[in-house]
């Protein structure tokens, strides 16, 4: 992984008609999100879930590998005939959709020659030129072309390939967080905190969350920066509004 | 809710750092989008999940109003600074973001008078000519304008206001669904598969999911129509296909 001190982002696009239709859950924008963040110190800007649909999904492609420095796609490359993901990247960039020469020996050898028919074959084909993201958990990889990243659908065979994408990734400037969770309601604090975050407003986000923990209620406040001395200047503010107010902190 | 023999769709924009950063899991797309699909015969065909900015949200609500039917937004509508979203949808559509007299009269009436800071009386700022979504868990109502619909990111309280969105929208043709558990693997019957789905494919949707279930591996196929004799069709091509294969089924 190569190292650059400037911000790095990624879109995510969450391809499939299983979770538009709300009978799966996706766990998968979290997870990607959460390593992006803290082992490449990259972030994720924007997430889209769309169907299994061609011409949707080239479109997306192709929009958001323009507006972001990588985007993940997940899903969609598996045997069956809603597994378009392949073949709709190599749409977008106008490039063969053929068999990886690497991909269908990985696959040819997981499965056996005998058992290694046309479903199967079906996930060795992937855009011209794309690389390898390799998968030690079910063989068939998932591929990088330009910009874009295609990994699969099913969260524990995606959370085993993730470290793989590493290496074709540029890393950007860590993004450090704090949390405080404040026993307290966001409106009792909802003015001090907006005037914090003006002060800060070019360097930290500050995020507002209530949470209901053991029947009691309470706000989570969140701070990010890329900037640590910055994120403790905002935190020392936070702590001094906490006491005013005699706000109770539940320590985890 | 009036009645319509016809299909209609919405997107759903869910607004909020947290979510993007992967500190918190979405669960509201999947509620949102079981309910409109079981209640309101509504199917969700697009979600995005942006950031608390208000260009991005202005743009999204203007994109995605022209594109579907509905727009459900969630988070940004409590009283801290990052609570952006009725003052950005005001913005969308170009009206004031003002008081609204019941949303104020509600507030004023659940805090107090005394306790009724300027945070949560923020909550009663909506676009103007809104109509509201009461709220029976917390009472800062949701709101309705145009087609778009604006609810909380907590998802205990968006749950319990869903119920109140109903009256404001048109029922599309009822979305019939059936799942098939397979103990075998999607290699094994994707040829067979995709031409089922090619025989039908201007009026049921095919879709395979591989799943692991007390150490078994198996593939569920969902298939989802606007036409129930359609539906059993297709299903009736799925057993051939099953007992052919000497396929086991897994009843639940």
């Amino acid at each position: 992984m190569k190292k650059k001190n400037k911000k790095v982002n990624a879109a995510i696009l969450i391809i499939g008609n299983e979770i538009l239709s709300g009978r799966t859950q996706d766990q998968n924008t979290a997870f990607i999100s959460n390593w992006l963040n803290l082992k490449c110190g990259i972030s994720v800007k924007e997430v889209r879930i769309i169907p299994d649909k061609e011409k949707t999904i080239v479109d997306n492609i192709l929009l958001l590998s323009k507006r972001f420095n990588y985007v993940f796609t997940t899903g969609g490359i598996g045997p069956t005939h809603d597994d378009i993901t392949a073949k709709s990247v190599s749409k977008a960039f106008n490039v063969k959709y053929e068999f990886h020469k690497e991909a269908y020996t990985i696959l040819e050898k997981y499965y056996g020659k005998l058992k290694f028919n046309d479903g199967r074959k079906k996930m060795a084909k992937m855009p011209r030129g794309a690389k390898l993201i390799y998968n030690p958990s079910s063989a068939a990889p998932g591929f990088i072309i330009k910009n874009v990243l295609s990994l699969p659908g099913v969260p524990s065979i995606l959370n085993s390939m993730i470290e793989n994408c590493k290496k074709y990734l540029i890393k950007g400037l860590k993004i450090h967080s704090k949390t405080l969770n404040l026993y307290t309601v966001e409106s009792n604090i909802s003015k001090q905190l907006g005037s914090i975050q003006k002060k800060f407003r070019n360097s930290v986000d500050i995020g507002s969350y209530p949470f209901f923990r053991l029947g009691k209620i309470g706000v989570a406040i969140v701070t990010r920066s890329n900037s640590l001395s910055k994120l403790k200047s905002v935190n020392i503010d936070l702590i001094k509004l906490v006491k005013l107010k005699k706000i109770k902190i539940l320590k985890i």
